[in-house]
């Protein structure tokens, strides 16, 4: 792999030459998960990148007619299903592996001959997807009706796309401000579009929606001159003002309206591309004005290209791993480039930046961020930050305290989204963030603010069963019917709050939060084993289905799964359930049992192939419940269970995902596990010892340490750790620290055929 | 009127002395006009203050359910009719005397009892004109249902509310924003609202409509904590996120969507006043709240409604009358009040606006302001300006410019909305406005700049009738219903443009704008003595009726109006018309002849009460028109026809104005008219003669100079004019020229009860 890499441009005036120590995008297929659950995207983009510049290959409203909700409108999360022949638009802005959608920003569509504006249908197109090209960084499909070879790449705020027509044609390129990823009625508040001169269109575009007050700014730059344009303004407002004095459908550059169409025309001849720059702002038109003459000053989209995989390249090679197979290895920088779609920059080149309270902020020291998806990634995402990327992580800490410092509650982010805040999922999570970095020793973060933040937050009252359970414990039944899931998950959080007040030397603050953080016990029914929801008056929910995920007291996952949530004391928990062997039991039980076809349609967000036994590893709940082995008295049941989670639940092609990539979450406990450990418990020290899968890797870690992890006899049968050994120590333990790693030094696993009684 | 006046401040601490040579807001009824059709608005506002607090007396829809326009609703462009009894909400935008409307902006309203949010209707009181005291700076009413007592007073960016409820009861105020004036179903776009804290509220409301695209900030401060608060979503938009985990009905402090409806709970004890501060802002809720801490730090209602009035009697004393009647002074300071309720001003205490480009710009070296109604005002509100407000002339000017130079066509304004252009009307006036304050010396502008502006401007060729103007000389009859008009508006406007290229050394320019400016010959039909509607082929339009204000190729006048709108070169049109005696026989024919009542009944915002004989003063096109007999064999007529519209056309009282006030114009109409001399064409430097209302006026003017105005033998008899002395020269001629009054001095008038040849 290692080498000097030459990229020949094509269509290019010279060619540029990139050295690459090693071209680890190669091994990187944008494709994976874009088949069914996955919910990723297949576009152009760079690492942690603002712009997200993919096709959407069908456009459903969320409602039908009815108000009812369509179901298959949840397919579209990311705006592509690779089973779909068709492309409506390229649009600037998707979520990765979410599971539920937005965004789908400024989509742009090259057509040919009359063009219609009535429709969204109009200038759809089909495709082929033997004429794709998904690489980091760069997307190729060709069109067509009409024929055309649309490219695109990115730089972190512009997308770049080349649309070259096939034939001398009446070519148009069509601005859908209307096109919404899960549309309805109502979604587009509010669009505007100025075309400044015959090469530049600004505007800005504002939805309602998850995110409930969005506005995405653009500034759009073509390489040749429009020649004419036209728009419509689709909805039925009433009374338009003395615009109505103008032709507004001929070159009028103003539009305005809540539902604007427009097209612009080229003089185009066939095999001559089209070059279109688009940069966003959640700022303003100025701002995304000045985004664009930051980062693409010129019109090189080839050198656009090997910048972006340069840049990729940067990141992926933090971790160096050689695998079993190859598969192995693509699974792994595919699930690496994966983690690295978000959270994403979110301000302008200036540092300006929208925020939560919709004023216009400046990150002073730090880079803002939005889309946490914290639910999802506080588990394994963050934590991989915290070892891999701590200047990120820094970033997004600060990030997260800015939102703070701008919530009307005021609350850490839940589910940061664009200047917005969707709450969507329950505890949160942010403290387990910052209680991880900070315990991981990261600088930078000031934390008794952090800590200030992280007291307040948990102090809502009228969040989500917050008040109830600072009253009494624990979340009623009659309050959520999430409460067990609450519960549990606040009695987490509470417990990040304590290890941070024990960083800032608050012991009194950390006893009090570590008293909070039992919780879990009051949901414990013993009398049946499980966490059971349990009424204001203390009496348990008399009617009760451990296997069913809905409608029981928990999200995303069912009694069997939750009542294994206490990652921050597993002894405990351990205890409850009666000791190691029937912790043991337990999880033998959870991995064998057959969940039926109806429980398995009522899981959230998973087929079939996202589940061993009852254990669903598609959804977050179960994450870390394959690393509990190493506190029952069959350890290295562990180390077997997370390399068959591993081998079936990943893989390469469009399939290689069994559930949503969860914005990073899924693929960031394939990067751990694959290395051997995982963060059972964010925000403690330890990260529990499993099994690697990969043979030998070089992390890149903070100033300039590496760390070396390596195997001896390692092979796809010998999936049990003998012995492990740091810098030559033998660990006597089940669990590393992250100050044994994150000086650099070598982790060496010892694999064998059979479990060995000491791991 | 000279002396010291101490204002006693009933509820406030200390007492504040505040020392006015002359309160000559005591001369000041802001009711004037607000029965019928002046649309003026009775609250309280500073001199160009950016909040205009004031009561909104009933609100209709634009359309009726079957989509029909009510005719009923355009009463309401202040918000306020006189004849009703009844008051919806307070609220802090409203046009002042305006003909077509918009703004109501951000409405409070104080109730008592269970509240309900569903109807705008549910909280509107009734209230007695006997309770109200409208002042300059200060309105006070009170509200029946409940019985609060009602008042308001205003700093530029600031309302101030205090209501004192008359019994001990459970207070709200309710905060509707989805009252608008000229409401219609998708006028409100999105409202945002959030609770702070217990003392403060932020938000902002965002329109279409007049003004396309315009958003008003809001920070609204209590005196005393909200107790609790609820709000009601009233939008059916189908998704609201996971908003819907809260209780938003109760105490829920993030409010968004596209109508909202919220109240404010207080504990109010009888005849205990609660005080509220609301700042607006153009740029952000952060930008409202430094507004609201810089200009009202406090909470002091009396100080600042003395501050009001102090700033009143500052701005009044500019112009210092004796009058004839008690009412003739009353009429005088109340117009001399409604020049300056706009433009407005348009910038945060820091400096930072919204621009037209919806961007966030920061004035340099002036104060932003919007609200030009240009083609009324150019007449003569602006020239009043030129002569009695330099510096804020400046700050206008370069609004303007800022304004072309956001423009994307770019064009100066026509009619500067709040960040937008609403287009109304025809002409692109601004240039008169620029070239009449340089030509009058105004300094601070650049020349070259403005001149830059105003060529850019009058070529925008899809402009109304420009572009075939260019090529034909005039606008022909199929392009446009009021394509007369628009051609003699043209002609004035290239003639403006003609005058600042003299002024910029542009000789070559000044030539053929000055060729441009006789379009006006290409539409005189000199077989009827009419302007006439023309088709492109060069035919008349073969049906004509010469009194029809519709349909005529007219707009807010008939042929015999608009025949007469040749402001720039009078002598060219006496010459078309046949010589000076027979300028005087259409002038005579014009004033006594009597339109149909159905001609009346199609003529734009005019009663009968409006109109002399076919002169229709309440419209802006007859303006000049008394002064035109200054050109005819009988120019004597011009002092008895002006000293006539002043006695018939202006009173005191709420029936006060004959038709609307045209944010300003009618008003600054008055002021000239009353102090003996008119700008017949703004631009030039000349003041037609006509005959002073007043005995005496000192007018303060720039640099310290003082012009004394006086009359002999003035009386109610004496409208003739028998001679004028300036500095005890006699003038010779009709007209006087800004340069014999900007060094300040003395114009005396001679005036007897028959006309003097020499006038």
């Amino acid at each position: 792999m290692n080498g000097i890499r030459f990229t020949l441009l094509i269509g290019g005036v010279v060619a540029v030459a990139t050295f690459a120590l090693a071209d680890l995008a190669d091994h990187v297929d944008p494709m994976v998960g874009t088949r069914n659950m996955g919910h990723t995207y297949p576009g152009a983009t760079v690492p942690f990148g603002m712009v997200q510049l993919s096709p959407d290959t069908r456009r459903l409203d969320m409602y039908d007619a009815d108000g009812a909700y369509v179901r298959e409108a949840y397919r579209y999360c990311s705006g592509y299903q690779y089973d779909d022949d068709t492309i409506h638009g390229f649009s600037h802005t998707h979520f990765s592996g979410t599971g539920h959608s937005d965004l789908g920003d400024i989509s742009l569509m090259p057509v040919s001959g009359p063009v219609q504006l009535e429709s969204g249908e109009d200038n759809v197109s089909h495709f082929r997807h033997e004429t794709e090209i998904a690489e980091p960084g760069y997307y190729r499909v060709e069109l067509d009706d009409p024929g055309v070879l649309a490219e695109m790449t990115a730089t972190t705020r512009v997308g770049l796309h080349r649309y070259t027509w096939d034939q001398n044609t009446e070519a148009h390129l069509v601005l859908d401000l209307t096109a919404n990823i899960y549309d309805y009625e109502g979604k587009n508040v509010w669009t505007f579009v100025r075309v400044e001169n015959d090469t530049l269109v600004t505007g800005y575009r504002q939805t309602t929606g998850w995110a409930r007050t969005r506005t995405v700014y653009f500034a759009m730059a073509f390489d040749r001159p429009i020649t004419s344009y036209d728009h419509k303004r689709l909805d039925q407002t009433p009374y338009t003002g003395f615009y109505r004095r103008f032709d507004q459908d001929n070159n009028f550059p103003e539009m305005a309206g809540r539902e604007i169409r427009a097209h612009f025309d080229f003089d185009m001849k066939a095999d001559e591309p089209l070059q279109v720059k688009v940069a966003l702002s959640g700022v303003s038109t100025a701002g995304a004005l000045r985004n664009l003459q930051a980062e693409t000053p010129g019109w090189d989209f080839d050198h656009t290209r090997a910048e972006a995989r340069t840049l990729w390249n940067r990141e992926l090679k933090r971790v160096q791993v050689e695998t079993l197979t190859d598969e192995d290895r693509d699974v792994f920088y595919t699930a690496l480039y994966h983690t690295m779609l978000g959270p994403v920059v979110y301000e302008d080149v200036d540092g300006r930046y929208r925020g939560l309270d919709q004023n216009v902020h400046t990150s002073d020291g730090f880079t803002n961020h939005t889309i946490f998806s914290l639910w999802d990634t506080y588990r394994a995402l963050h934590p991989l930050f915290t070892l891999l990327q701590p200047d990120r992580n820094r970033d997004m800490i600060h990030s997260m305290l800015a939102h703070f410092d701008q919530s009307v509650h005021p609350m850490l982010p839940i589910w940061s989204h664009y200047a917005n805040e969707n709450w969507c999922m329950i505890g949160y999570h942010s403290v387990s963030v910052i209680a991880d970095a900070l315990a991981k020793g990261l600088d930078g973060v000031d934390v008794r603010r952090a800590l200030d933040a992280c007291v307040t937050t948990s102090r809502v009252p009228y969040f989500d069963g917050v008040g109830e359970y600072m009253d009494l414990g624990y979340v009623p039944d009659e309050v959520s019917g999430s409460s067990v899931s609450i519960t549990l998950e606040l009695s987490y959080d509470a417990w990040c709050v304590a290890q941070l007040a024990a960083l800032a030397g608050d012991d009194d603050l950390h006893e009090r939060y570590m008293d909070r953080s039992r919780g879990f016990t009051h949901v414990f029914d013993g009398a049946i084993g499980f966490m059971r929801p349990r009424s204001r008056d203390g009496a348990w929910r008399p009617e009760f289905d451990t296997m069913a995920t809905h409608g029981q007291g928990f999200i995303e996952g069912n009694a069997w799964t939750y009542s294994l949530f206490v990652p921050h004391d597993v002894e405990a928990l351990t205890g409850l359930l009666g000791g190691p062997t029937e912790l043991g039991d337990y999880l033998d039980a959870l991995f064998e049992m057959e969940l039926s076809d109806e429980h398995i349609a009522h899981t959230e967000d998973i087929t079939r192939d996202g589940i061993i036994g009852n254990y669903v590893h598609g959804n977050e709940p179960g994450h870390h419940i394959a690393y509990l082995y190493n506190w029952s008295d069959r350890p290295w049941r562990t180390q077997s269970r997370v390399r068959a989670i591993m081998d079936a639940m990943y893989g390469r092609g469009v399939d290689g995902l069994c559930g949503n990539d969860d914005a990073g979450q899924m693929s960031a406990w394939y990067i751990f596990s694959a290395l051997g450990f995982y963060p059972v418990c964010p925000g403690s020290t330890r990260y529990e010892l499993g099994s690697p899968l990969v043979k030998h890797a070089t992390l890149e870690l903070a100033d300039g340490a590496t760390l070396v992890m390596r195997t001896e006899n390692q092979s796809a049968e010998n999936v049990y750790v003998q012995r492990v050994e740091i810098d030559g120590r033998p660990i006597d333990r089940r669990y590393i620290e992250h100050a044994e790693l994150i000086d650099g030094g070598e982790l060496v696993f010892y694999m064998g055929p059979d479990p060995a009684n000491a791991h």
